[in-house]
């Protein structure tokens, strides 16, 4: 099952792709009147549990017999023709890990932290897939990309062992991790504890603006991922690949990340874990390469989908 | 004006205090119908600006004529009789900064930052005035207290000036950053970039467990805070007075916060920043002294009200 959320003008809606269409969730209850009970929004149908999931598979079934009066409602559409939202609008949490790949660390020269290393994105930066990346006014030039691989929670956790975290697992998406590198060099420059953490804080501050957290294009439910830890995930900067890589070479895998930090905070439904970026950051190359107005960067991880944006200029001063 | 969050059994509903009364703004409308046009929580009464405060402001001049009528219903009743919930539940971020007091950068012997240093505070770790703070069952032995004077944002807000930035804040309310000590001293013993950045995040994730930031009891609007920073702040352990300070002694000052920090991030409506602990926090004594199961700490902050917590052992091995 793949959820999206998308809009119609500023109403935003909970969909679901039925082969090359979207199902509008909420507003096909004129034809399956059970879609009624559906909560108004993606987080809501992921709060709801089994029962929410079950509900819109219900829908779904329903749907297929009635496509044509769906179609003529306007309920049923082709995907193209929809206008995407982030799945997740309005998650509780975006905890992305990072250094979390091998060759990456590789390609660093840095070992392996012995315990997952993360920082919190800010729910402010958030974009659907199709929406402009916008380059900040003042900090337009070091704009890299990170194409990561991404956990959808769906159920509440807290302690749980690595042997149960997949069960709390809703299903998968993909984040584009966008960083500001301006404040790499000073971070990795900074000398002794306070400077070195308020260097890294500063670094970590160029994840967090506005547009820097496209997520999308779907939610694809946890049942039709065999196994997260044998994907492909690519990322391409105007078609060239950037990145390329399976999510076997994780350092820390999706149940240890679950495990780890649930042993501290709460997990809820609809919170977010992106994995972490794999090798070939625009930073690390040589010459470095970042993103520039114009440009449009793809981030695909096979049996989930592309999550695209073009590049452009941030308005004003 | 004093906006609350109140629950009934599992229901959740935004109030007003008037007197020592709370007013259900959602409960009344069956008496003052305009409060249909209410949003259902206060997030939401934020997010419509200031149509939303006058909304909120028209519906208590109407309760004042229909008090009588209020009582009957329950709509209006003693705050003593009412159950509290976090003022905003459902943050879209909780900006916690740290060494922000001088006196506190003073008894830890360090110099003051450059730059305003901050983390994010797990929105699972909200809960109520009058709610137990848990201690963690694996780690119950270093639960600090740090009373926070806190900002609530009421306009979304990106790069803005340090002047124009109060004009963006709703109102102010208190957060205790309960903070589990266990992870301060590897932090400080940690030698080389890596290892620090990893060792903090260690000691941050000791602030991120389920009922480690109480909030409230209310928010009161900006309009009735004269000058945020002439405040004075307690924190009581068992009665005992532990932290004392004014507002006056922030290092970083509001305005300087929110234009610093809105350069990178976008800011929006119920947004909580968290200034910083003053001096005298547990750790910081000598001996250490930290909260055990049956005691109870208090934070007031004058003109905003005192946010009062149990302390409890949390269930489970």
């Amino acid at each position: 099952m793949r959820l999206v959320t998308a809009r119609s003008g500023p109403a935003f809606w909970p969909g679901v792709m039925i082969g090359d269409d979207i199902l509008n969730l909420g507003g096909c209850a004129a034809v399956i009147p059970e879609a009624r009970a559906l909560p108004p929004d993606v987080r809501g149908i992921l709060e709801a549990g089994d029962a929410g999931l079950a509900l819109v598979r219900s829908i779904m079934d329903a749907a297929a017999k009635t496509g044509h009066r769906l179609r003529e409602t306007g309920a049923l559409a082709p995907a193209a023709s929809v206008k995407l939202a982030a799945p997740i609008r309005n998650p509780g949490i975006i905890l992305s890990i990072g250094a979390n790949y091998h060759e990456h660390l590789k390609e660093m020269n840095t070992a392996a932290p012995k315990t997952p290393m993360s920082f919190y994105k800010s729910l402010g930066s958030i974009t659907a897939s199709g929406e402009p990346i916008l380059l900040p006014a003042r900090h337009p030039d070091m704009v890299d990309w990170e194409g990561e691989f991404s956990v959808v929670m769906g159920r509440p956790c807290h302690r749980v062992s690595e042997a149960e975290a997949l069960g709390y697992v809703a299903g998968y998406t993909i984040v584009n991790d966008v960083s500001a590198r301006d404040w790499v060099a000073p971070a990795f420059a900074a000398q002794g504890m306070m400077p070195t953490i308020v260097a890294w804080e500063h670094n970590i501050l160029g994840k967090m603006f506005p547009t820097f957290c496209p997520m999308g294009p779907c939610i694809v439910t946890a049942d039709e991922i065999a196994d997260p830890h044998d994907l492909h995930l690519e990322t391409r900067l105007n078609g060239a690949v950037v990145q390329s890589t399976s999510t076997s070479d994780l350092v820390f895998n999706v149940p240890q990340i679950i495990s780890y930090y649930s042993q501290f905070l709460q997990f809820n439904p609809g919170d977010i874990i992106t994995t972490g970026s794999p090798s070939g950051v625009g930073y690390g190359r040589n010459p470095k390469l970042f993103m520039k107005a114009g440009d449009v960067i793809e981030v695909e991880v096979r049996g989930i989908g592309v999550l695209r944006n073009p590049v452009a200029a941030a308005p004003g001063p």
